[in-house]
C-alpha cells in the first residue's frame, strides 16, 4: 500500500489537519450523501465549512484525499472499541455500532453513499478500503482482550469475525433493505461465537 | 440490425417474455456493469441485444422494471441451490457461489454496479431487494433439509444464517477489497455452525 498519510508535513497539529478539520470533514461527508462523489466538490465543501479553499486544498491536495481523511477522521463515523468485560458484550456493542451507522442520520446517508460511489470511483475505493482497515485495527484490541480472557483461541481470525457480523448488518440494511430486529445483534453474536448447528 | 429482428415481439414465451429474453438480460447487465444505472438505457439494450425497443418496451414499461427483471432472470446470476447431503457442504457450496458471484467476471461488474446503483436509485433498489428476496426463496430447502437431518434446531433463522455468511462475503471482497483467502469459505461456515469461541 503506497497510500500517502496526510498530516505527514512540517507545522502540523497532532490531529494533523487544519483548525477547522471537523467542521471541513463534516461538510465533506454531508456533501457526499447529498450529492453522490461525482457531485461532491473542494469548492462545495469550503462553502459549507467556512473554510477557504486554499486552505483546504494545502491539506489535502484532491477531493478523494479529503474525502479519505474524512471518512477515517470524522466524528460523526468515530468508533469507540467497547470494553464490556466479555467478548459476547464487546461484539454486542460492536455491532449495535455498525447498526446505527447504517441506519441512523446521518451516518446512514454517509456510508451507503460511499459505498455506492466507490464501487464508481478507484479513487474513492482506496479511501473506502482505508476505512475498514482503520476500524479493524481499532477493534482488535477486543479480540486480544477475549483471547487473553480464555474465551477465543489464540488463532481466532478476527477480520472473519468482524466480517461475518458487520457483513450480516450490510447485507441485511443496504442489500435486503429490511429493518434490523430488536434481537438481530445478540443473535448473530451468538452464532458466531456458539454456532448455530444443532447440539445434538 | 434491431428493425431486422422486429417479428420477434410476436415470438412470446410461456415463461414472461419474449423469446430472446436471455439476450435482453445479458445486454441490460453488462450495459449496467459498464455504464452504470446512469448510463443504462432501454435503447442502449435494443442495440446490444438486436431485439427492438417496441418489444422490449411492451414486457417491461422502464428501465427500472427491465433491471428487475433481469437481475432474477438472468442465467448470469442464477443459482442452483446445492443438495450435498450435509449442512456444511450445502453452505459451502452457497458460499462458492456468492464469492464466484462477487470475483468472478462477468458477474462480479454487475453485482457491484447494481449495489452501487441501489443506494442512489430508490427505483433499482426495489430489484435489489427482490433479487435478494428470490434468491433466499431458493435457498430455504437447504436449510429445510438440515432440520429434517437434525443437523439445525428447528427454529433456526435461515436468513441471519445466509446473511452471516453472504455478507463477510461482500464485505471482504466489495468494502475491504481484499482477496478471498482459499480457505475463507470452509472457516466461515464452520463458525457459523459451530462457533468461534473457545470450547474449554
Amino acid at each position: 500500500m503506497s497510500e500517502e498519510r496526510h498530516g505527514v508535513r512540517h507545522g502540523v497539529r497532532s490531529s494533523g489537519g487544519p483548525r477547522k478539520s471537523q467542521e471541513i470533514f463534516d461538510a465533506t461527508l454531508e456533501l457526499l450523501a447529498e450529492k453522490g462523489y461525482e457531485g461532491l466538490t473542494v469548492e462545495g465543501v469550503a462553502q459549507r465549512s467556512g473554510v477557504n479553499k486554499t486552505t483546504i486544498y494545502r491539506w489535502w491536495p484532491s477531493k478523494g484525499a479529503l474525502l479519505g481523511a474524512a471518512l477515517t477522521g470524522a466524528r460523526q463515523l468515530d468508533l469507540q472499541p467497547p470494553d464490556t468485560g466479555s467478548l459476547q458484550g464487546d461484539l454486542e456493542a460492536l455491532l449495535h455500532a455498525v447498526v446505527a451507522l447504517l441506519t441512523a442520520p446521518p451516518s446512514s446517508g454517509i456510508a451507503v453513499s460511499a459505498l455506492g460511489a466507490a464501487t464508481h470511483s478507484p479513487e474513492l475505493a482506496v479511501h473506502v478500503r482505508e476505512f475498514f482497515a482503520d476500524r479493524l485495527a481499532r477493534e482488535l484490541p477486543v479480540f486480544d482482550r477475549a483471547i487473553a480472557r480464555g474465551e477465543l483461541e489464540a488463532d481466532a481470525d478476527p477480520m472473519l469475525l468482524v466480517d461475518l457480523l458487520a457483513g450480516a448488518a450490510w447485507l441485511r440494511v443496504v442489500l435486503r433493505q429490511l429493518p434490523i430486529e430488536k434481537d438481530f445483534v445478540s443473535r448473530a453474536v451468538s452464532t458466531v461465537l456458539h454456532g448455530a448447528g444443532a447440539a445434538g
